[in-house]
This record gives structure tokens, C-alpha cells and sequence, in this order.
């Protein structure tokens, strides 16, 4: 089971980043996951979606399709989910009728300050409908006071959370599997 | 009464871009309207916010700033507002401590299919409580079957949403004129 | 495959439940719906849920329990779903422990005015996250302009919704079965 | 200045309704704060709304229009605000030419458990653009960990949530005569 994980912070030392990686090391057995960057997505522009899309976005495209599963690890910014993120979203989705989201099994993390991403997360999970994928309902990762759990450089030291990720990956994988029929 | 516009559509023909135009020739007396372009903000990263922010985020800032209103016209992607619009958001609500979003009168407008970016207003009007802009309640501009009211340069050639934009340009106008105490 | 229907609305002539009437007589073979009336439950108080709740709630949770899915009928009010309704799921989803909502399939359909309920079916959702229900996706029922669509008694006339109908409910079922591993 | 309080739980010893007890001990000079409860409103029929609404619904209303601001404390319930509170809105919004919230400024207050309401501060935020008030953006009172902030009878016993509650009761003081251009 290959899952493909995103990041929706772009800084050097962010705990959502950190978050995927603590889930690398963390996976059950069986499973594989590839971390990717949104760094080289341009800003959406409708005039050049579908087969004119930039490479970065047909190369993303192509990564989700060969997914198994999502896990997208999210920041929270002023309420709601990064443009970073969204903006990703926005070209992968399109054109509609190719979109590799459709039917994909989503897993929702995230860390921040007191509230632990939980309007971010909202905010992805109202898109991971309209875009048709699977969202896990339970365990929820919303790390709060992520100043004490995470180092310098937003690697997750704190042992709590680690184990709720490796939950997390495993109703994942369960989730996944239920999805498929098996 | 400086008013900005700011389009969450980079597409050139876009209806939202299109909406913005008509507001400029709807003006209420002693209104103007500046109409900014989103291209040129790169992608949000924590790294490289406040002082040492891109120069187009230190212009776009500038014109908020500047600004006595705001005028925002989104599109709605996937259920929600697009990525480059929450993109600049992201990046001009920073640093928390000298956010120019902070106190401004906000008219939101929408042109799209269907629901007419109803989604994509409620997750904008989210965002704006959160940057602390004071978003008008009504008349909400939330045009339908877009298709049928723009032309192919996406001009609004449709006469009653002219008349609903004029009206909201108005209660924009009376409603700054109410939070600055006038 | 039986399924439970619940309508937010309590009007006599209301439009939502007539959409669940109408789905009554479009079933797919092999599924039968049995609608439930939220007018004899009380104002949620936590001081009496749980083995005390009132026998009204308790045979709604049983209703719930024996159901395969729920499908739920919503008009909007002010911007969300009635009060009506997330008042019946504060009580059925207490105790936490013993929530028939846990694991249920859930289709969602409204009828309303210019935006068919959207605004109450996304606030639905949301809920429907929280209290572990697996909502269907797509197709998605919004029924814009119900007065053109239903006669005066609440009865679905219009057969592009009636079609749109015996479409959810083939979603449906095929949902309910993967969910369950068939 | 009179100020209306609303309670969105029922419950005795109600950890929302301690939040409006204790906003009553700390009101600014000027500033008078009535307390309702919505135990007597009824579910919300649209065949009985309007000048026929049942007696504890018209009172309800009365209040609110005499009100110079509302203040609701809400707890959270499934994600969101609760169906009581909810009801009661339904209700007081219509008909809506004679709805007693247009024009109210608002603040909004919770307690609850690890996020401190804020999902359901959220889905209120957007009904209360809806009905047409004029909620306080800041100061947030978001009371965390309430079961050690309250004693055994819903009394608010922590000294720095009272302080944000005078905080709050100051803004939206100022937010009041600020819409009223004073």
C-alpha cells in the first residue's frame, strides 16, 4: 500500500512537514510513503489546466495517481487551510472528468498553537468532498502547542503524538483496504 | 473613498475579473477603484514573511493599506475560494502585529455556475473574521450561469447584475462611512 | 438493505419531506425506506440524555441502530440546517459510546430556493464527520426553485428530480455495500 | 447599553450559561446584561411562525428587539452549536421583514473541552451573517479544559477567563457605539 503524503507548509523547519516524516518512520507493515513538496506549483491559472498544465503539476498528478492513499498534513493560517494547499488542490482537481483525487482514501493531520489546526482541517475536509475522495472520520491529529513537541528544526519529539500518527496509519490502511473490498 | 479590487481569478477572460470592471464603471460619486492582479505573488512560505516578504507582497500590502475599503471578487474551486486568493491573504495578514487587512470594510462578489461561489463566500467570509475585516452582510452578489451574463472577454453585459453591483458598491460605501464613525 | 429517513423540516406541506415521499416510490429493488418524524423530540438537555433520554429519542436511536443507512432530507435556514434537526442528532449521538450514528452510510438531499440548500447541506456534513456517519459523496440532490417543483401538498412533480432521486438511492446502495465489504 | 445573553445549553450546572452569570458580574459602567433561557421555545414549524408563533417565541423576540446587543454562549456538540440554539434562531429570524437580529451587534463566547468551541463559534459566525448581525471579531473567548475552570455548579472560578470575559464585554461595548456612530 504506497500512500503519497503533502505538505501544506513550504518553511524549512515545519512541524507539518516534520509530521510526515515522523509518519515515515511510523508505518505499519506493508505500507510505503513518498513525501512531496509544493514548492515548484505555480498559481493556478485556468487559461493552462488540463493538458497544458505545467510539468510540476502533471508530475503531482501523476504521483496521486499512483497513490493508494493521501495524507495531507496541514497548517492552519488565519482560519482555514494554506493557499499553498489549496492552490495545489485547485490544479490537480482539473479538468474534472481526469482528476486522479476521485476515489482516493484521505488521512487529515496537522499541528499548530492552541486549537491544533482543528478550522484548517474543516476547511480541507469541505474540499476532500467536493473533490471526491474518502476522508477518514477517526483518529483525528490535531497537535496543539506544537513549540513543545516538535525540535528546531520540526522533527516530532513527542512520544503521545507519535503514537497517535501510528494510529492514524493504521485506520488508514484498514480504511483503505475497506474501500477496496478486500 | 479608495476602494481595492482584487480578483481571485488569473484567468483572462475570467467572469470575477469581469465583475471588478463593471464595478469600476458602477462607481457611487466619490468612490475610485484601483484593481490588483494576483500573477505576481509567489507561493507563501513562513521563511521569507514580514520584512524580507517579495516585493510584490510588499506592494500588494502598500495598496491594502492604502485602501479605505476592499472589494473582493472569488471564484469558487472545488467547494471553497481559490488557492492564489487565500495565497495572498496568507501573506499580506502577516506579520499578525502590522496586517493591513486589520479593521477594513470588506464587500465580497462571486459570478460562477450553478450555486454562484455561495461555497466559496462562506469560506472567504471565515477567513475575513479571522484577518479582522469587517465583511459586509448584504446585498450579497452571488451571480449564476455565469455563461449567460459575461461575454467571451469576460465583460458583464447582463443589466440586473449591474444594478445588484451598484447597490452593493453603495452599502459598501455607507457601511465604511459607519465603522469610520461618519 | 433498509434504509431510515429523516426530514429537518416540520411543515406539513414541506418540500423535504416530500423528497423523501418521492424516494419512497423510486426505491431500488431490494432497499426499503421507512421515514421518521422529529416533531415528539424534546430541546436536548444533557443533564437527561443517555439511559434517561426521553422514549421518543430512544426509539429514534433505535430506529438508527436497526437502520442500513439514513438518508436525510434538509431545508436551509438561515444559512444552515435546522435547529430541528442538529437538535435530534445532539440527542441520538449521546453517549458517545452508544452512538447508532458510528459507521452509518449517509446520503443527504435538500430542497430550497437559489441555492438548493447548499449552505445547509455543507454544515450537515461537517456534523456528519464528527459523529462517524460515512456520507456519500455524489451525486450530490440541491433542489433549486422547489415551488416550480413541487404541488401544494409537498409532492415532488418534477421528474428531472424524481430521476436525480432514483440516482442517490442506486449510490446509495452501492456505497452501503462497499462500505459493509460486498 | 443592555445586552441580552443566551445560553445555548440546557443543562443545569451549564458551563455556557456560567460564562453569562459571570459576564454579569463584570459588566463595564453602563452596560446591564439580561439572561434568557430557551427551555420554553418549541421546535420551529414554519406553519406556525410569524405573528402566530407560539407565546415563549414572541417573547423571545421582544427581548431581542429591546436589546442594544446580543451575547450568546454556546458549547459545542457534534462539531458545531447546538440544535437549541439553532431552534431558537429558526424562530426569532422569521418572518424576515420582521426579524429582531438584523442590524444587533454580537459577541460570542464558549467553553468546552480541548478546542474550546471553536467549531462551534465557527457554524454560529455563519449564521449570524446571515440573519444580518454584526458579530465582534476579538477578543475570541474560547475557554479550554472548562472542567477546571468551573466549580460543580457551572460557576466560572478561573481569574484569567474572567478577565478575557471583561475584555470581550469592553469591545463589544465600543463595537455597539461604534455601529451606531456614536
Amino acid at each position: 500500500m504506497h500512500v503519497l503524503g503533502i505538505s501544506g507548509s513550504l518553511r524549512k523547519a515545519s512541524w507539518n512537514s516534520g509530521l510526515l516524516r515522523a509518519a515515515g518512520e511510523l508505518l505499519p507493515e506493508g505500507m510505503s510513503l513518498e513525501i512531496v513538496d509544493l514548492r515548484d506549483i505555480p498559481l493556478y491559472n485556468q487559461d493552462h489546466d488540463g493538458p497544458n498544465a505545467p510539468e510540476a503539476v502533471i508530475q503531482l498528478k501523476q504521483r496521486i495517481r499512483a497513490a493508494d492513499a493521501l495524507l495531507i498534513a496541514t497548517p492552519e493560517y488565519n482560519g482555514s487551510m494554506p493557499g499553498v494547499l489549496k492552490n495545489a488542490i485547485d490544479w490537480v482537481s482539473r479538468p474534472a472528468n481526469d482528476s486522479p483525487f476521485s476515489g482516493k482514501p484521505l488521512a487529515i493531520m496537522g499541528a499548530g498553537g492552541i486549537s491544533g489546526t482543528i478550522r484548517a482541517q474543516l476547511a480541507l475536509r469541505q474540499v476532500a468532498a467536493s473533490i471526491n475522495t474518502f476522508p477518514l472520520n477517526r483518529p483525528q491529529i490535531q497537535i496543539t502547542r506544537a513549540w513543545e513537541k516538535f525540535d528546531a528544526e520540526g522533527n516530532l519529539t513527542d512520544e503521545q503524538s507519535r503514537q497517535e500518527i501510528r494510529a492514524q496509519l493504521e485506520a488508514l490502511a484498514a480504511w483503505t483496504r475497506r474501500l477496496r473490498g478486500e
